[in-house]
């Protein structure tokens, strides 16, 4: 290749609205946080990060959690360590889907030698905690896994009485709240999770490549039990413990030498994604100057203008009122319309991107999300009037000019 | 926690003038390329930022592997994602180790359930090919693992003649080739070389927390051999074709179904870390921009000047001179030194970072990164200087003034 087409290769981003449920739009102020020069992994000042890292990640999980820290990687590699660091093969899982990311805990678990018992209902729906709790009874796993917000449905499990039921039974409950962390609470300690995993991408809107854990002292024990220091860096010590143990599969995924490099000790494990734990420190940073309770009170207040919007356009939203999630509004697409063309128009025409489905739900629902810093007025109103032109734009019936008159008296209202 | 406490938690970077192995200072111009706004991970947008860093890897691979993409996660993650889709359980692996990285191959490996051969050769040397031939024709593995250019001892071991042995013989060969890609020449392809793991925050100064790899059709086979696309996704043809197959262990790290998301089908495996393929995408612009043999070039001039200085201040170069990477060198502290006590003063007084090694060398030996961006005349003349007073303020003898005239002479005898 010639330099010249080298140089033409420069970045190029168009301007967007992000109103899927994720990766969705970051601060500005966390944007400049990365831009920030790199330090090294060991240097005071990087390790002091990390420290506040995890003292802001304790608050954002509204836990007491020593350890709640963050994987470097997407979301789901939060998931897999701690599968990896739980499931032994034989073990006992449960894992009650109601959707696409059940699915996913159910794939992680099983290549981990999990015993895996499901349970499913229908997709728009979430269980009856009563329900879960039975099961858990009668199939007494090691390990629950749960969904607190699924995207791919727009549902959102409550958590607390499960939560309880787990700790009588001793039951370790791993919960991933990866869609609704930072926009809607999530109390690891009063709902008694063992472990959460949360999200970046989403309402923290920091970028996607890094992923808050927080787990307690009853999954810290199970970690133990198969810690072991890798060659090349372990004492003699650290190889007298280990003897004889089964260690955990991944080491990339190797919570008991995360929890090293995570304290005092600072093993050297990996390098820490620097410029991502910036932005994560950033992020976290505005989330708790905002305050959770005001933060989860606008995402609830843009929720609300957006369905009003949607209904009032003469569309219909889809699944359970009763366990809809604050963060992600599902509207089904209309018979005789095609949902990718509608979505198409819309990025083209407007930039602005929403999302589609998945499974049983592709091309039969679209999905808005309303998370964090892109959980605004404007980008509200502008979903919706993009959304109206789409659909008209495709042939669709809708009541003109309704949604935007509708979401604004929602705004109008709250502001009174 | 009050607002106040939370304001205070600005994020502080000092400045720093990072002269380690990596992590390592990064171009303000990748920094900035951070910055840019959120894309969605399938927005065409995105789709083809995707496209052209892997259009740019392969140059920078020197390679025609159509699979040449990056894994969401630090270096480790490269290597562990290849063992992971190479090695089931009573596969035998050979390792010949010449340092701490080495240990790593052997660690992942035993952790993925290989039969581990290795071999060793002290620390500060590496391997005479022949020998590592004559042990793969007595083993006959399925898998070579060698590291090119071992941070932990500052050596490089040659590939050429072991790679075509391992094609002739049938072998896989994966190479570390962290510490040296896009700072030495690393041709996949005419050495014979089957899958390679590349860094982000060293010679190609990108931010930790991504990793480059690329391989041939020769893994590609024994990836499909196992490839399952999971549950909630997976049409029924993707069911039917992984009937009976045992899948890799890993899904995060699951090759097979990355390679779908790295193609055509944008097979919704993970969410794309967005402002980390900026940085990537940029940083492999700026490399190709100035051109390989000049990147290769300056690294072999900032080596010479920084060897130059240190031997004429007194102190000794660690290791056999005729396998140094051209990107590490690693010092010896001198009898009655406090390496650690050096390294400190040099970091409080000068801002400037030096990294100490592992296992039998810790406290020993230093190493001094000239790596990518971070690779330059005031750089090196900075941490000459730096170390010099340090040394002196830590009691030591040095020949005063010594090594910056020396290394100036060389950067002026290059010049001319």
């Amino acid at each position: 290749m010639t330099q010249s087409t080298v140089s033409s290769r420069a970045l190029k981003v168009p301007p967007r609205t992000i109103m899927t449920p994720g990766p969705v739009e970051v601060d500005p102020r966390v944007l400049r946080a990365m831009s920030m020069p790199i330090l090294g992994q060991f240097d005071p000042a990087f390790t002091q990060i990390m420290n506040e890292v995890m003292e802001m990640l304790r608050e954002a999980f509204q836990t007491k959690n020593h350890w709640s820290y963050p994987i470097d990687g997407t979301s789901r590699a939060g998931i897999e360590a701690l599968i990896a660091g739980l499931i032994e093969p034989g073990d006992k899982m449960l894992v009650p889907i109601y959707g696409r990311f059940g699915d996913l805990f159910v794939e992680i678990g099983e290549r981990y030698g999990a015993d895996i018992h499901t349970m499913e209902c229908p997709w728009g729906t979430v269980f009856d905690p009563e329900e879960v709790i039975a099961e858990i009874k009668k199939v007494r796993p090691k390990v629950v896994a749960l969904v607190h917000g699924e995207t791919s449905t727009g549902r959102m499990q409550p958590l607390a009485e499960i939560g309880r039921a787990c700790r009588e039974l001793g039951v370790l409950l791993v919960v991933d709240s990866v869609a609704t962390f930072c926009g809607t609470a999530v109390k690891a300690d009063e709902w008694c999770l063992d472990a959460v995993i949360g999200g970046a991408q989403k309402c923290l809107s920091v970028p996607p490549g890094i992923v808050p854990i927080t787990y307690n002292e009853r999954v810290e024990k199970e970690i133990l039990k198969r810690k072991k220091v890798e060659r090349g860096i372990a004492t003699d010590a650290d190889r007298k413990s280990a003897e004889g143990r089964m260690p955990i599969r991944s080491n990339y995924f190797d919570l008991g030498q995360l929890q090293d490099y995570w304290s005092e000790r600072r093993l050297n494990h990996h390098t820490e994604a620097t410029s991502m734990e910036y932005a994560l420190h950033e992020g976290l940073r505005l989330v708790l100057d905002e305050g959770l309770e005001n933060r989860f009170a606008r995402h609830r207040l843009n929720e609300a203008a957006l369905m009003a919007g949607i209904e009032a356009m003469g569309l219909d939203l889809f699944g359970d009122p009763t366990c809809k999630m604050p963060t992600v509004t599902c509207v089904k697409v209309p018979i005789g319309v095609n949902g990718d063309e509608v979505r198409s128009v819309l990025l083209s025409h407007f930039g602005i991107e929403i999302a589609g489905s998945f499974g049983s739900l592709q091309g039969k629902i679209w999905r808005i999300g309303t998370m964090g810093y892109g959980c605004r007025q404007d980008n509200v109103l502008a979903v919706l009037a993009g959304l109206e032109a789409s659909l008209i734009r495709c042939g669709a019936q809708v009541n003109r000019g309704e949604g935007l008159q509708a979401a604004i008296d929602v705004y109008e209202k709250a502001g009174e």
